[in-house]
């Protein structure tokens, strides 16, 4: 069990291809911010902290990553319930440099964590050019996406990355020791859109699995392996002992990378702020109990913002890479594919889409949503149409 | 044509695996660095540069990375002959801010300038905690491993990564775009041995495509596709206009998470600091033209230092590194696979056993080097054994 066990409903994926696999709900934007708002108002966040982890989780509804969106918010509520969330944490900086923090999250929501620790990156990269801050004592920070892009409006490179609780096993090993651990590097440009790449360093995230569960079909080679470590085909495959596979599959299309990069994200985020790392990340699932002989506090992030013109002018540098972003988007492509893609591309579309006309909502993610509201007393919201 | 496709003679193969597939000459670790430092100094480097430049280089040998060591040298050479690189230049910093940098290599050799850049990324961390160099202007670097290394003394993090030109087709394109371009993370440990990664951001490195052509032997999927995009076996097929492929190998696997791992560090090390990016990155062999309307200076790297105690007592990280290093060793393996290796451990050992037994170079390799000797007029070393 690990914490992609606890999104049932919604499938993940990362980029362009939303698949509608059960009959789905849509609900406008405004509305579901509006209701996750009340939910974190009812489970004791400050009305600020419940805005911003609204805003945050629905971020990812919109650019399509939807198994960080709101259908991880009763998974939040549950954390809470047991005791493993602090609604009302005591952000602080438990050590600095010029251009560095530790931030102690104290238990508290990563999706308020997070962009606190995002924003003292943010002013460190204001005095000294740069800014770095690990984190420890924290939960789960929705889609690493919003944290990165916060540097946008700053004429910063953004960075944002989380370890997360063990699904993936090294190269060679049957346990499972790292978890999805996601690398987000966010760059802006000038009359282009900013270059935002956000990845899982597994070969596809649990969600893919979980797409291929619900219609019974198999998985392609090198995205999981069985207990013994078997390449395997089947979607199950985690539940009864096996793991997904880092980015790259096996050793021979280059997974001792894939597991280096989840490796150095673990590293980053935990090792040097103190939070946990490898098998020892806290599960995202309330269910779960915790890993015995934890070495650290809670799961880890790292953020990084370095400003443009710490390097050159600012206006220099964006001209490069709109000339960057076009050289690689007109570049002839494969037969059948429209155009090369820039990391973002994908999920920008889906969010104008979205913005535009609703979140779809499969049918088991909006009747989780109605019996979280009325467990806690609050009104449902409307669904915009169902089909 | 690409860089990689000047070293016709020796396998890179980026960790335990070195096979040997040609006659051997074994010669002994000294006797390569003197002859390389003199040949340095032949072609006018000064006495510390023809050393350090020396040093790079044999690192990569003693590593077990055969296709970035001495086998280069005469491209080298060849790039000084056709006025493509400065053997005298004059290194300095262009922009900065307490915890950045930008350095013009004035063409120089990049195994003279990577290390002056980082240097400045580790004073740069000393002051304020962490330090970041972009590099324009500068030429092939060697490997990556070698300037992430120096942090090792300063108890610090350090990160290397450089672009190159370009033989890698993003997702989608059948044009090539992108270097090779490596990561390379080295993280100091305590009594365990450090933790360095250093990996390209294709499925292969094309020194494994080299071993293949000369055992004629097929390429595994994933590695490479032909000139309109399809997946091929052909280890020959980027003579044919066919590309390497980014990590992932294709997009069911993830291989758009490996293009933008490839495009992150072209921009983190061009775009940023005013070297040529993209398909316009100049090519390492001296023969090939030089791309049009160039929108740079040279070829960019990116360095970086990250002070541990800036984050965390380094007594407390090294030891909870070492517990890190030590769960991940004595994970339960895949039948048949002796231990999980942790990044470095195999270019660790290959590195033990050359600097004892020697450094095994395939007759046309050293053929080349005696060649440069006359060339150069200088004596040629004597190998220690051949077999």
């Amino acid at each position: 069990m690990g914490p992609e066990d606890d999104n049932q409903f919604l499938c993940q994926n990362e980029d362009e291809r939303f698949i509608l696999l059960m009959p789905v709900k849509l609900f406008a934007y405004k509305d579901l911010l509006e209701f996750s708002t009340t939910i974190f108002q009812q489970i004791g966040c400050p009305a600020e902290d419940a805005a911003l982890s609204a805003r945050v989780l629905l971020s990812a509804d919109l650019r399509g990553v939807d198994s960080h969106g709101v259908a991880r918010l009763s998974g939040y509520v549950r954390l809470w319930e047991a005791g493993r969330a602090n609604t009302k944490p005591s952000l602080k900086v438990i050590h600095e440099t010029p251009s560095t923090a530790v931030v102690d999250g104290d238990g508290g929501l990563g999706l308020v964590v997070a962009p606190y620790s995002m924003s003292i990156a943010i002013e460190k990269a204001k005095n000294v050019g740069t800014g770095w801050v690990s984190v420890q004592n924290s939960n789960h920070f929705g889609i690493a996406g919003y944290h990165g892009m916060m540097a946008l409006e700053h004429d910063m490179i953004g960075i944002a990355m989380t370890n997360a609780s063990p699904l993936v096993a090294p190269t060679f090993s049957i346990e499972r020791l790292l978890g999805t651990n996601p690398i987000c590097v966010v760059i802006p440009a000038g009359e282009e859109p900013p270059f935002v790449a956000d990845l899982a360093t597994t070969t596809a995230a649990n969600g893919k699995l979980e797409i291929l569960q619900r219609k019974n079909q198999m998985a392609p080679e090198g995205w999981i392996q069985d207990k013994d470590g078997r390449p395997s085909n089947n979607p199950h495959e985690l539940k009864s002992g096996g793991a997904l596979l880092p980015l790259g599959g096996d050793r021979e299309h280059g997974s001792h990378k894939g597991y280096a990069l989840g490796a150095v994200v673990d590293i980053f985020s935990a090792v040097l702020s103190g939070a946990n790392y490898g098998p020892w990340v806290p599960p995202f699932p309330a269910y779960v109990p915790m890993p015995d002989q934890m070495p650290g506090k809670g799961i880890g992030h790292f953020f990084g913002a370095m400003r443009i013109d710490a390097f050159r002018p600012a206006a220099d540098f964006k001209s490069h890479m709109d000339n960057w972003i076009r050289r690689f988007r007109s570049a002839k492509t494969i037969d059948g594919e429209e155009q090369v893609l820039i990391p973002g591309d994908p999920e920008r579309r889906m969010e104008a889409d979205r913005k535009m006309n609703g979140i779809p909502l499969l049918r088991p993610v909006a009747d989780d949503l109605e019996y979280l509201a009325g467990k806690l007393g609050i009104p449902f919201i409307t669904a915009t149409s169902h089909f």
